[in-house]
């Protein structure tokens, strides 16, 4: 994507050096910062300077990269090492465990192999999101106002993203869209990251409270929903940043199509529904605190909440199948069942 | 409600002089503050020093008492000009007018008798509470877990409140209850002022982002949800802080209990339908900048969305009537139907 005049990704490598996005500068600087090895790339993902399914699974392929480009000349057991040190960044992340085996067996042929196939994974999680933009453009009309939850934009992947992807496909056909980003407290994913991908990219677009959304479908002003997902189980049901499941179902309630857009990757068919997926509890200081800049650019981190009352925080919720409109994978858009989902992999 | 060792209500009149909880500073700081004229009041009641609609009806009434007061030996049209002026202070709010006119039509009589008026328009507003109270918690089961959106405590009316009324009653009662506040974005009144209240009387109970509603519902954490109303039309279409509406759609897709608490002065009989409640739209500043302590205690207001993104500030929406299970008021439980509620008009 465009930032400024230059053309860029989340994260790249060039030689034997990463470099990416500093994500949790944004939305208040954009800057880019390096890696020169392997272990610079595990604190990236550890301290979430990286973050978002596709870039982190991108980066575990580079940081794995890495690994066989310094062993030459160390102890054999090296890449073996950083195998488990780069597994144990984020050991939630699917991808992540994806890109460190196809690299990892890459390397075991060669180092040269190892890079190779590490460019291949990250081109690979761009081209998918950028398929996903092609199909999901064909649901936008001129017109369209859209929906979106959370961050599922190209700071989240390597580039395009998922949910942003149609979204930017379509801005790209000159199509007159508006969207709606939903804030998604607590983190503010959609209020920081959503929000500044589309100024960046000049789409015209709101802020609105994640209260608001019922509200706006209810006057007709939303033509559209569409989020990313952490996870697919086999029967279409979805797991996604908490807040939305309200969404799935006041969409329901008023007709709005509702889609989910990710790459089959993300689909774990060894998760039969969405009861057996496991909703992570973060702590309830992403709830009671938040940080910004005062008009000096100051930052601070403040109490947002009455002192001394816990909060409670989920970071995702599960929407049922029956409340998704279709889901966008790289392969064409699929409806949430298990038989369509089935036939996409043993087609 | 008691806050240390004494009783308060948040606004009440001794001799004079009015005083009242200074509510901007909540939850950060208990104080009170004294008006000592009519115009003491209006300031307070225009700066929101004094905010929800019992609340803002009795400082109204006193304003009207103090203009009385301090009307002996002036120009005759002093209590006119007043009422004017007490008018104007917020002029969308209607228990100020109601309460301005009844301490008016008292004070032509005597200055004695505006004083009176003024003490029992706001015990009404307490007694009324109460009763909501009583009603209400016949329908809280020991054991129960009760969501509420935004503030409609006992800090929105001169005691008690509405929705956490029949908490505070089944609290008392011995019933061990746990109530879900919802954060309420922009303002966060739930974070802020039902959590202090929640936390001020010992119940317990959570913070809870505003997308994870639907989510505990889904789990079956609430038994629950009782939420106060800004105004209810003649068909029971409900309108409440932004975001009730997603509750009361998730609450009917999973069987949860939805309750409005509010006084018959919420009813407004001349709006047939929610559609023909307007809809304030608020400052987007609201929704962009956050205000809070750090952890030295002073405060900032900081940006929490990314620099020049715009945003939407709806303040209320309005639930209809089919997701309402019923409408607690200080003269029972009825039912959010056109025919229940003309024959609570018009026994």
């Amino acid at each position: 994507m465009q930032v400024g005049n230059k053309n860029y990704r989340t994260v790249w490598m060039e030689g034997s050096t990463v470099f990416f996005i500093e994500q949790n500068l944004l939305p208040f600087e954009f800057r880019i910062r390096e890696a020169h090895t392997y272990r610079d790339s595990c604190q990236a993902i550890r301290q979430m300077t990286v973050r978002g399914a596709g870039a982190i699974g991108a980066l575990a392929g580079f940081a794995m990269a890495q690994a066989f480009l310094e062993s030459e000349g160390k102890d054999q057991h090296y890449p073996d090492d950083a195998r488990i040190e780069i597994e144990s960044t984020r050991p939630t992340a699917r991808n992540l465990f994806y890109a460190t085996e196809r690299v990892y067996e890459a390397g075991i042929r060669s180092v040269a192999e190892a890079v190779t196939e590490a460019q291949r994974v990250a081109n690979q999680d761009a081209s998918d999101s950028q398929m996903i933009g092609k199909y999901g453009n064909e649901l936008i009309s001129d017109g369209c106002t859209i929906e979106t939850h959370c961050n599922a934009g190209w700071l989240a992947f390597v580039d395009y993203g998922t949910a942003l992807s149609p979204v930017y496909v379509a801005h790209d056909c000159g199509k007159k869209i508006f969207v709606y980003a939903d804030e998604t407290r607590p983190r503010s994913q959609g209020a920081r990251l959503t929000a500044w991908e589309l100024n960046n990219a000049g789409i015209p677009h709101a802020i609105i409270p994640d209260n608001a959304g019922a509200h706006l479908m209810s006057l007709g002003k939303i033509d559209m929903i569409i989020t990313g997902a952490d996870r697919i189980a086999a029967n279409g049901d979805t797991a996604n940043k908490i807040g939305t499941l309200e969404k799935a179902i006041a969409a329901k309630e008023y007709g709005v199509p509702f889609y989910i857009a990710a790459p089959t990757s993300t689909f774990d068919l060894a998760c039969k529904a969405g009861k057996d997926i496991i909703i992570e509890e973060r702590p309830e200081e992403e709830v009671l605190f938040q940080e910004g800049p005062d008009s000096s650019g100051k930052m601070h981190r403040i109490l947002v909440c009455s002192p001394g009352s816990p909060a409670i925080n989920p970071s995702f919720d599960v929407t049922p199948a029956k409340f998704i409109t279709g889901i966008i994978t790289e392969k064409g858009i699929i409806r949430a069942s298990g038989e369509t989902i089935n036939n996409l992999f043993n087609p």
